[in-house]
């Protein structure tokens, strides 16, 4: 893995943004139960990269510079979709889907507050993912960018999105055979809210329909790399850096990359791609693409 | 139950128009598991009054007057707030919340395709709730009251809506003791989507601020008459009318406005409340509000 000395201090200080503008993202003055309140912050505010909302950041600074009221402008998108992200997570976890106990080595949601807030959670927490992304208009998105925007995040995390992928990884699970059957669910479960993050940025930026276009494929590209470099590390990875048990794919005979097409050329795709997305941003005349070229590196270069 | 000869050629209409525009809710060319999207298909083509988007139609119509291009800017909200009921149900029927096995004498989605697809088909369905709702900029509406709309939606389907008020009723299943609590829950649960509803069409129609705030109240207080009506019908009502079990609120020991008042208060509450949300409207200077105030005594004389 090879970045600059900026992009560590960049992801820094993006990051911290974003903690804050989560921690801001439920009114305190709404009247929500107690105890789904509780349950719904546990799992937003359970660390984690935040590399979604970063690259909405990203995108949009890529587009129109580096500017304070960029970020402010792009920010509702950004908590937009870490919501959306919190929410499949505490779904994916349910004892109907993955049935998983822990998640970033705390007990997952339904362990702490039972399946039914759980479920309720998840709920309020993807429904209040558009609450955030209409407050881009008071942030200064024209208002017929930010619908695009709120399309574009149904579409990409819904039915033929991320819901589509999850149901198909579930569907499937016993009779997956090809690459192409895996190829399409990771870039439903995994590429489409990684799609979104940068269009979304590239919105928020009022980015022509070409960079628009661009960024898309970038995010395509790298969100593809991104998770078979996952599955690539639930083979080789350490399981203290990842906070989950190393080969639970394999235990429950999950077929990934390199089960298909083995460990070598699996890398050699994740280097393909991340080449792929690098050059799409590289010419599409962007004021500034050089922190996405970084952090596409560095998400597929990640250990952890 | 007086209602005019207008009425019900009305509701008949109306029903119609939305049952075809649900037909093509979701787009036939969106790859979308074939599963999951029979699985959403099923709960969202099982009938129902469909009264809620008929209450969007009948909100624009009272704005703007009877035309075909108001129907066609309001449909796409119309749409979305039966996407969001549509989820609610399957996700409150599943086991770990209400575990119901019959919904409008169907088995319910559950039932049919398992607590996993059940999941996602109403996680699907939530999220394409705002792909429906951004499509209304296409039929009409301005950019900014589409946002406003779609930023209500979450807000009153969410964490201090409607998903706040199915938390509060399973987090009180042992403890109401208090009307307040009760109405609150009601509140909630049931009006929120019927304020929504009565917002957007008002917003369709590009009402002025008096206007959406006068149909708001109607939508807040025939939404906790209806809710009232049901549980007074839930004591009184007739098993085949109403397609589930009656009394099965107090099988499960739910607290209900008759448990806790009586069925004479209760029913006095629905008459005031009707009268209320009928005065609202009858002066807030709008186009033609009579349908809507015949719907207020239809939605409340209903015997199922």
């Amino acid at each position: 893995m090879s970045t600059s000395e900026e992009l560590h201090p960049y992801l820094h200080e993006r990051r911290a943004l974003v903690e804050s503008a989560l921690r801001d993202a439920i009114p305190s003055d709404w009247s929500i139960p107690a105890k789904l309140r509780e349950a719904a912050e546990y799992s937003l505010h359970a660390g984690g990269k935040r590399l979604r909302p970063i690259l909405v950041l990203a995108s949009a600074e890529s587009v129109a510079g580096h500017a304070d009221d960029m970020l402010m402008r792009a920010m509702p998108f950004a908590v937009a979709v870490e919501l959306v992200h919190t929410y499949s997570l505490i779904h994916d976890d349910l004892p109907a889907m993955d049935n998983d106990d822990f998640r970033r080595g705390r007990p997952t949601n339904h362990k702490v507050y039972g399946e039914a807030m759980a479920i309720l959670a998840g709920d309020g927490l993807l429904t209040h993912a558009f609450y955030a992304a209409s407050r881009a208009v008071e942030a200064g998105v024209p208002a017929a960018r930010a619908v695009k925007v709120m399309g574009e995040l149904a579409r990409l995390a819904g039915l033929p999105g991320m819901v589509g992928g999850q149901a198909d990884d579930m569907l499937g699970e016993q009779g997956i055979t090809t690459l192409e059957q895996l190829e399409n669910i990771h870039l439903h479960k995994t590429s489409d809210l990684i799609v979104f993050s940068l269009l979304a940025g590239a919105h928020a930026a009022e980015a022509s329909d070409s960079q628009v276009e661009a960024l898309g494929l970038f995010g395509r590209n790298v969100g593809l790399a991104f998770q078979i470099q996952d599955d690539i590390l639930d083979v080789t990875g350490d399981e203290a850096k990842l906070g989950k048990s190393v080969k639970s794919d394999e235990k429950q005979s999950k077929v990934t990359y390199p089960y298909l097409i083995g460990l070598e050329e699996s890398r050699r795709r994740v280097k393909r791609l991340t080449e792929e997305a690098k050059e799409a941003v590289a010419s599409a005349g962007l004021a500034d693409p050089r922190m996405l070229l970084e952090i596409a590196d560095y998400m597929v270069g990640r250990d952890h």
